[in-house]
């Protein structure tokens, strides 16, 4: 009885190797899958945006989802809104010591780690949207990108862009470098140095705490994201103009952050997934940006009357001055920081030249035909 | 006996059942992944492109590289050339009968099928590649452009895009419309209607045979794509004057088409990444053009010494003008034509208004003031 157990017991081994073994697809396969590996994850991933927020805050929702329908629900990515574990600017932190697998943010919120880390958000008078993901993609970027976040044990990736923002709202005329002295306003990044070298006083401030401010007159300008965002918080019911072009924002970049060791972990079919789906992510939320922001700049202009205003040619001109001052000295602390200032500058020069003729020209164009 | 083989046989079934079940991860997983779905596909994708034409034609390779390895190899997708299996302009028909399962092209080749197919790639003085992507994507686009293919059995998915390209090669001046009376110009879609009322000749020919025609006078001006393409064809040997800009494809979608039963055969996570490939090749092929058409520009001007100039205002502005009415006497012929047609138009008048205070004007800030 023993023996024929132990025969059984063979045979019954081989039926589970059958049936554990991937079936033949029903469409023209014929060859079995590789075995799957099974293995399940559950991530955490921290933002630096309020619950919601249109756009910037949805996208990281987004890509938890994709990345959860494609895995068939191996790969789970719980989504955190700023302060629901971590406090917005603690979300780098959060990732590096690994109590975070993943973030979602910005990089110029990090300059605090490495003052060059905010050329792979966005730069005054630098590269849009289009030019971004060209130089991170196929320029050398991202390779920077990651060779710069290393020492801090955070591999990122461009998961969102905003296209170019707006210069922001403003409760005072801009028409000259003298009405910038003493102006209080929310700004953030670089632009923030630039405005202060301008002889204006950039505030540091979340987005929650803008409204009231300018509605109070602690600030007298704030700049936020752009139309779709702007109009949800309200700004037009409490500031007078709104500015353009967003020199300061031309094409933020918007990261996706990953713990090394975490990212390290994914097995080969996972870690593509992520790496697809930020791919994918990166692009929807321009798309989303540039259909709401289209629709909310209507609404602005034909329902609340904002009044757009240009900014002057001389204070544009001497925002850039300033920009490329700041950059120098950025870049100018280490070697690696300088290699990603010549690697910027380098691509903006050629594409410049190449929009010149195709995007720029284009637009100009039909502009011109449309009349 | 029997019995106890019977109880052996449903015990063998119970281990069968555990041993198939996934296994909880050796991360932070704890729950059981739901059972994997191990059937196997095996698609073919015909496209309307060369074999490794730059970017246009390693798309669809890279699209398949993706979807295999997140699959784990349980969806592969083997990639033809055209005239591989079917020639380029019986892509369609391929995908549609099901010879194929997925196709890779763009839609102005259709217009046999259906005329107002060609919005779906690009029209002159239409969107731009980011405003195309906002309209399939968040302004109704996509969702018209499945209507339009659903009686062919065949999805569409947008997959790549080449940014604004050049207006072409000539190898006469263009200083007024009466320099086009008579020009023989390979120019396909719409564009092509319109040099032709403005009183050219658009003469339809593969850009395989582009070089030699240009070459031997049958036709005296071509346009192909951009720089990337253009200078791999060697046009800058035969060809005077490189004209811009690209008013007739300011931005052609490059589409993905799937075999509506093949589509409706897959299961959601497989599904789920094809759509999500397809989104992140999207992106990724925009990127490669903007990154390389900027370094070929550099090398047709400065190596080659090519002379590139502007098409003239006037030229421009009466193109303009064939176009509204190619387009309007296309979408006049049935009701979803008009219906696309008036749902793009309403886009583009949205988003005019939106770039011509953020991107168009933060170009030519930027242009002013680098001097």
């Amino acid at each position: 009885m023993r023996q024929v157990l132990r025969v059984i017991a063979a045979a019954a081994l081989t039926v589970i190797l059958v049936a554990c073994a991937p079936e033949a697809g029903d469409s023209a396969g014929t060859d079995a899958a590789p075995a799957a590996d099974t293995r399940t994850f559950e991530w955490k991933l921290v933002t630096t945006w309020p619950k919601n927020l249109p756009a910037l805050g949805t996208a990281p929702e987004r890509l938890a989802d994709i990345v959860g329908e494609m895995s068939a629900g191996r790969f789970q990515i719980k989504v955190y809104a700023a302060g629901e574990l971590v406090p917005a600017f603690e979300v780098f932190d959060a990732v590096a010591e690994g109590s975070a697998e993943m973030g979602h943010g910005a990089a110029y919120y990090w300059r605090g780690k490495a003052p060059i880390a905010a050329i792979f958000a966005t730069v005054p008078f630098g590269l849009n949207a289009q030019e971004m993901n060209g130089w991170l993609h196929y320029g050398g970027g991202l390779e920077l990108w990651r060779e710069l976040y290393e020492p801090f044990g955070v591999v990122p990736l461009a998961a969102g862009n905003s296209g170019v923002q707006m210069a922001g709202w403003f409760n005072k005329e801009i028409n000259s470098l003298e009405d910038l002295q003493g102006l209080k306003m929310r700004i953030p990044g670089i632009g923030g140095e630039v405005l202060e070298r301008a002889g204006g006083v950039p505030v540091a401030m979340p987005g929650s705490e803008i409204f009231t401010s300018l509605q109070t007159g602690v600030i007298v300008a704030a700049e936020l994201v752009g139309h779709y965002n702007d109009l949800a918080l309200g700004l037009q019911e409490i500031a007078q103009y709104y500015y353009y072009p967003g020199w300061h924002e031309p094409g933020p970049a918007i990261e996706a952050l990953v713990n090394r060791e975490a990212w390290d972990s994914l097995p080969t079919d996972l870690r593509v997934m992520l790496e697809t789906a930020c791919r994918a992510v990166n692009q929807d939320m321009l798309d989303e940006f540039t259909a709401r922001n289209a629709t909310a700049l209507r609404t602005l202009v034909e329902e609340h009357g904002v009044d757009v205003r240009r900014l002057p040619d001389d204070v544009l001109a001497r925002f850039a001055e300033f920009s490329d001052d700041v950059l120098d000295e950025t870049a100018a602390t280490d070697e690696l920081s300088q290699r990603i200032l010549d690697s910027y500058r380098a691509f903006q020069g050629s594409v410049r030249e190449y929009h010149a003729i195709t995007e720029q020209s284009y637009l100009d164009t039909r502009a011109g035909v449309d009349g």
